[in-house]
């Protein structure tokens, strides 16, 4: 019997099918300061152990993303070792702050399968919950990824979509226990522009661009021990159209939201993420821009002190963001490489 | 309004002005390994915890050097983001070590403003303080820039530079509390030469190169949450005439501090910075080599155990050391891209 | 007197001489993150501190490889600085599992000397020892280095050739105290495939790929403060035949080791290396694969729960391992990078 892992294909998926997936992690401080040093992001509350305890958290908790990207590469050898292309993330959520010294593990749900009409492949939709070692959810989303067949005679199965929301309702949002904006610092934060100051419809050009190296984007995604080949096997890769290793998506939304600081820098945590798409790929020597647009504004039930902003974030490759380039009639702007919606808390005056 | 930092322009200084600086910092040791993995220090102070402990410190001290970097790059929104060039460091001096766990904060004084006669920008020098979360000093120094105007038709103000101490003086040299050097081993610390072996005017070749990668400046510069954004946006560099990304000036202090191991290897402790210029700009691809020429010896009053060496460190770009290549009549020669004066504590026999 | 450390000749080393090498080092979390981040290891012992006690361990060990690169550079200012070329290693032991805040230091015994009948450079045989803060020996092997004569002209002495062991015994392994198998958790682990499983003979491929970049090589040596010129320095390089950079081989054990999780995923800690031998050298831009045969399968004395494997590691570059490129009888297949002979603990049915 065969050693190695083949991954799963297509036809390997059912629906309700329930995947443990492997290597638990602790996640350290070094696992903080490498993110710093690949992304360079200037959040304060994850920055700072006082300023962490100024909002009443017992220290400075791991940035949402870095525990995102760690949860989601423990999928990759289950789900989409085989994958063609990561479709899109829905209704994500981050429940649990993650600390220095957490042990995150990953399971999934296989919630729906689409067969394409091509036959050689289908979309394989699942809920992935990534939990502490306290069994306390930390983030779930669901993601959908299109597989290869192994056999592309095998018959096709009635297609199953799951519903997804168009995004997270505010009400859902989840605000950490403890978690209070009363005393929050302007200044020591790096920016005078609260939740009230923003507006829905606000465009914000993020201004800073970042390029990236073939040495930074694979670091961080052995970091999150995604062990996807396309991002670091370059032999294989002179194969491949484009001749060059990809960078990991993730690696984008991770530089676009450090941009972000830039205009949104009290916007120190993410509550969800209701869409995301990786409209272009994106390779080494790229210099990513990003700029965000202020979809919506909710209060969060029951506080005077937080609010909610909903934030469609775009990052581009090799192109700044005065324009704001997104989507026009005929797609999306070809300087466009991440379309992204997400919730972020802020605090209030 | 908008949510964007600006910057500031030599028109926004004011003598007396007081800036309170962005984004406190903890410091771990995932930091602390990242400066290792990026520079490659091997002095024994603050590689060993048992090491710092036989000093009588509680354990391996944070890199001088990193500290530096970090409370450095604070000051980079307010002061220096529209900056044409960092001209100088002075009167720099080590107060109180930095250990893991530490948060670091900075602000700045501004304490000296002088336009330049063609009206395009002036030269704005700020007094720089880092403190942790007791409120000790760490660190504090005087750097000047030259900044642009915003509007280069305002008038010219009254200048005024500051007097600033040709080098610290030894009386003002702080050894930290604790510190003691009677159980110094030598052989742990791999050098038998100690502060009683070095004689003014001594010069030491440090023999190693090393070459600079782009993914090392960018990491290590973002680490420190330095902003600046000639180091990273290569987009934006093509339209420069050097059409790189400039390497961060601290990067070069910290690779020629790290060779300098080879020949200096007990000189465990910066305590001052006197002057800093970085002469030419360096860019990744360059081989870094290091020379020393020992300026001046001094003994701390009181101590028996430890003296200070006053120390000239060249760091050269491409050009190996044996000549000790420094300043003629005609000015740098052309291999220095740094000329940095400072003092060490070193063990005495 | 020279402030420099010149390396030792082979004329400097006698039979018998005991060296102490310098630099004690604190091992942290923040290394662990870093050797994550540049080789992806995704052994489950080594990757969470609940797994690692449900083990009947304290925690996450440190990495095994790790633990090895900091020992073994230590001994380079005294043993390699002036070598042709690292010849091979035998009899290496892993003893006392390190964790993070121990210090590791190191000693070698020169225990065999060979001069080349060239009279140019001669063999040295070094027992070194890796010790922790409480004086624990945590790893001990014997490496042979060609190194360069002073003085060519010096008379020849009589060689001493140490007698080595082809193999460590299996009945000299070492199991750390406390490490129990009976819990494992092999869904976690992410193989099904236990010692039961594999059989004398065996080949696997381990598939993967993996492309090694110049800031990553160098980030890891310096990481281990292995100060050896010829990873570092590009201008000296430029007058070197290959005019490249060389790969530190310790590199392409941890890379070839990383990949090989598939395949050898519960193979979670390293017992002993009974030889090795970097066959060719390796430079940045090189895609490394690895395969693996398991020489000798041996039960450990009194345990049920855990036995060892003895596992051929073969590293090749730019060559994927399909057809298991090993050793012919014209010698290594010209792919071949690494050829490495070691056992693995891994858990029993």
């Amino acid at each position: 019997m065969s050693k190695i892992n083949p991954g799963n294909y297509f036809e390997d998926f059912e629906i309700g099918q329930f995947l443990r997936h492997a290597t638990p992690r602790t996640v350290t401080l070094g696992d903080a300061a490498l993110y710093m040093a690949l992304f360079g992001p200037r959040f304060a509350m994850t920055s700072s152990d006082e300023f962490g305890r100024s909002l009443g958290l017992p220290g400075a908790p791991i940035d949402d993303l870095l525990a995102f990207h760690i949860v989601f590469g423990k999928t990759v050898p289950d789900i989409s070792l085989n994958a063609v292309a990561n479709l899109g993330y829905a209704d994500c959520r981050f429940l649990t702050p993650v600390y220095a010294g957490d042990t995150l593990s990953t399971s999934s749900e296989v919630i729906g399968l689409r067969e394409l009409s091509n036959g050689q492949s289908g979309i394989v939709y699942v809920r992935s919950t990534g939990v502490n070692q306290r069994h306390e959810v930390v983030i779930e989303y669901v993601r959908w990824v299109m597989v290869r067949k192994r056999d592309k005679a095998a018959a096709a199965r009635a297609a199953v979509i799951p519903e997804l929301p168009e995004a997270v309702a505010a009400r859902n949002l989840a605000v950490p226990a403890g978690l209070d904006f009363s005393n929050y610092n302007c200044e020591q934060a790096g920016s005078p522009h609260l939740w009230d100051d923003y507006r829905t419809g606000e465009k914000i050009d993020h201004v800073d661009g970042m390029t990236i190296e073939e040495a930074e984007h694979m670091m961080a995604t052995r970091l999150y021990q995604n062990t996807a080949k396309v991002h670091f096997n370059q032999y294989m890769q002179n194969s491949d159209k484009a001749q060059r290793r990809l960078v990991y998506g993730g690696h984008v939304i991770s530089l676009a939201r450090a941009l972000s600081f830039n205009g949104l820098a009290n916007g120190v945590k993410i509550a969800a993420i209701n869409a995301g798409r990786h409209v272009a790929p994106c390779y080494a020597g790229h210099t990513i821009f990003a700029w965000s647009e202020i979809l919506e504004k909710a209060e969060i039930p029951g506080r005077k002190d937080v609010g909610a902003l909903r934030v469609r974030l775009f990052a581009t490759k090799d192109h700044p963001c005065a324009d704001f380039p997104g989507v026009t009639e005929g797609g999306h702007d070809p300087a466009v490489i991440l379309d992204l919606d997400y919730w972020l808390l802020m605090g209030r005056r």
